[in-house]
């Protein structure tokens, strides 16, 4: 049983992780939010979960480093410094960031990168994706995702080869094009599809999300899986040891 | 056993029916191109099937008439004055024209357009299709197709709430439309799905074809089924009785 | 705003209808459980919900005719003798007796029907369905009504169609049969899917359930159809005017 | 361009087979079936490929070392002494055996594997196919392929888990069991997926077959890749590097 404290308690993904520890067999150990006292939080903690802003980022890495205890950083919008910020810290405590907390997800874009390096360009690819009816974007952040996987697979950047929106005269396929699509309706969770189209025969690889409690289990995991690992950059892979 | 003559016997669609006929018990009477004696072809013929082009459509309606058997249409690209030719000769003769001659689709749209009409307006609606890389528009026909099924449950007009190509900042899905996503890869002969979700449950309606000789198929029911009809102007819905 | 009493109020799905009211605007005129006086329950309703048990059926019926109010039952288990006591009840006011209260699972079923119907036996109907890992039995009762319908729409029996846990040397598919196949796994609520398999092509007909709240919902709507109807019985397929 | 000579060249798969190598440029060297001249088609081969059956597979071993070329075998129903024999033979030509030369299923069982190894058995495993409806067994051996895969990545005998043709009072899913559900209807060619459904996650990796071309292309593909190969034995694996 591990004592967890949660930087941006009262946040969704902060309020879902709470939640879920009992669950898993793991305390509460406080929670801070905007303005709150982040280095006792630390004191009192056997690991940092980090969902708030970039804004705090400085100031949790420094009570992680303070307190000696491992950090796991989901906080989304970081930019180039705030990386370079954490290779830094990553020096003196274990530290785990990720854009994506789900275990399905990181395991289906490790096989999505493999698939695709072993296939060649023959083999086309499409990923779809199904949101509820209030999502803003497209294509989801987690479709972007599996599409660099198959592009890192092949060797290619996605920005090169990136097919979304497709209406109209289109003409035919482009050769190593990796396409998007996005599905919108009802109260739908998240699901994902990676098609690899080849003559006369398909590969599918999809993940389904019932909800979103998902990201919170998966970064209770990861939260737990840092504990007593050496000082390093860690992602949600090496969680899964891939 | 029933003698069908074609006229377009030299095109794609020509040739899959003729090749089809043996398995389904009929005899080929003989086949028209440009330039041939529909006349002659008719006279011959307990049926006439017409895939060519709308060139040849007057030719063959008084080749059907002074022959007086009937005549199925399906070439495509037909405008106003050709279908108010079809109206007249259906005083004659039966006939049945369609723009898409498969029993699953045709059967599909009338489901899709009864379910559209029952559930209102808060199930999203969304068509995804998924064809070969070699297909150079998009959404296919057939999408539209169902689209229109679905908007005629809905009594609305499909070009007022049709919503294609989702790439960007979409916001969020406007009430009442009708979504559509195109899928391209491989040597996909053709996979339409209707996705109808609600508040926490889903219905999808799909059609999967393994490969285009359904449409011969089906075009040669529609044959079978219109011989002894009365006069009159009949589709696809009328051949499975819907 | 209508006042709904609640019979077997503390069971799953009494509480589940309870907690969507307000969602749907209505007001929750009470509950009572075992031992509870439904009669009184019934003066202060303007529709009662029953979800508790075959045994007070007689009670709940009664407190319904005497209040002169409509009633929804969804209780499971019912008799020959139950649905003849339900029988004569709505000859005085409006009854809804449902085994499966789903909206979607409502119209897919008639959907279904009516796909048997006009494809004829040349097309296999095969149903499988998913649920999570602690169901004890297969297949599920949705799937099975869902064979019903296949079947009322060829004109048969299922209990002469019906073909479930292949496994072996099955020998080749019967003409006819309706096969049905159960997978169990996690926790998924509920998946079901009817394909309809065709010479070259392929209809599937699917309904997916996010969690259980759908029945709750299902339920509230066809309470909030029935109040104002004439006395009778009715069915779900009556509150989607099928 | 290489010379290919294919034993069993009546068979299905060595028609099959001899009619995709021009596309892929390749050229038929001759074939042989039961009591053909194997040693002169191997002197005129660059390599060989063997559908027949396993009455004929010494002679062909005789043949490849004769004539020092590789050998391609798919034939089924070896026993432990004809892959006894393979192995022999493989110390002087190179040797690839398969049960299954399809590139999609060989990569499809690869990530299974991963993904069985890196989840756990609190993901449960259910594979599910369909077929033609003139299949006579169940499940398919793909199917059990991939179970057996599946198995392998939990360091699992496929024998001490296998739950297959699940119907009537089952009770809850045994941890640990990999269930099979068969499918059977229409003139579906092959279609298999494997589920692993985890807490309110699920992934489900799937191959869908438009024809059976695709075992004779993976076959000439593997023919292809064996050419040059030093001397030893080779699964479909090693085509795809995996």
């Amino acid at each position: 049983m591990a004592r967890i404290g949660i930087v941006g308690s009262e946040g969704r993904m902060g309020q879902a992780i709470a939640a879920i520890l009992p669950e898993l067999g793991h305390e509460l150990a406080g929670g801070v939010d905007k303005g709150g006292d982040v280095a006792r939080l630390a004191d009192a903690s056997d690991v940092l979960v980090d969902f708030s802003s970039p804004g705090s980022l400085e100031a949790n890495l420094h009570a992680a480093i303070g307190a000696g205890i491992p950090l796991v950083i989901g906080t989304t919008g970081l930019e180039e410094r705030h990386h370079r910020a954490i290779d830094d810290a990553a020096r003196a405590v274990p530290i785990l960031q990720t854009g994506n907390t789900s275990l399905g997800i990181t395991l289906l874009s490790h096989l999505v990168q493999e698939a695709a390096a072993r296939l060649g360009e023959d083999w086309d690819i499409e990923i779809v994706e199904m949101h509820h009816r209030h999502k803003v974007d497209a294509p989801s952040g987690t479709a972007l995702l599996l599409g660099e996987a198959a592009a890192s697979g092949r060797g290619v950047e996605l920005a090169e080869c990136r097919e979304s929106g497709r209406d109209g005269p289109t003409g035919e396929r482009a050769a190593g094009a990796i396409g998007f699509a996005a599905l919108r309706g009802g109260t739908v969770a998240g699901e994902h599809s990676v098609i690899m189209a080849g003559t006369q025969e398909r590969l599918t690889f999809a993940h389904s999300a019932e909800d979103r409690s998902i990201f919170a289990r998966g970064a209770a995991r990861a939260t737990q899986w840092l504990i007593g690992r050496e000082p390093g950059r860690y992602t949600m892979r090496d969680v899964l040891d891939l």
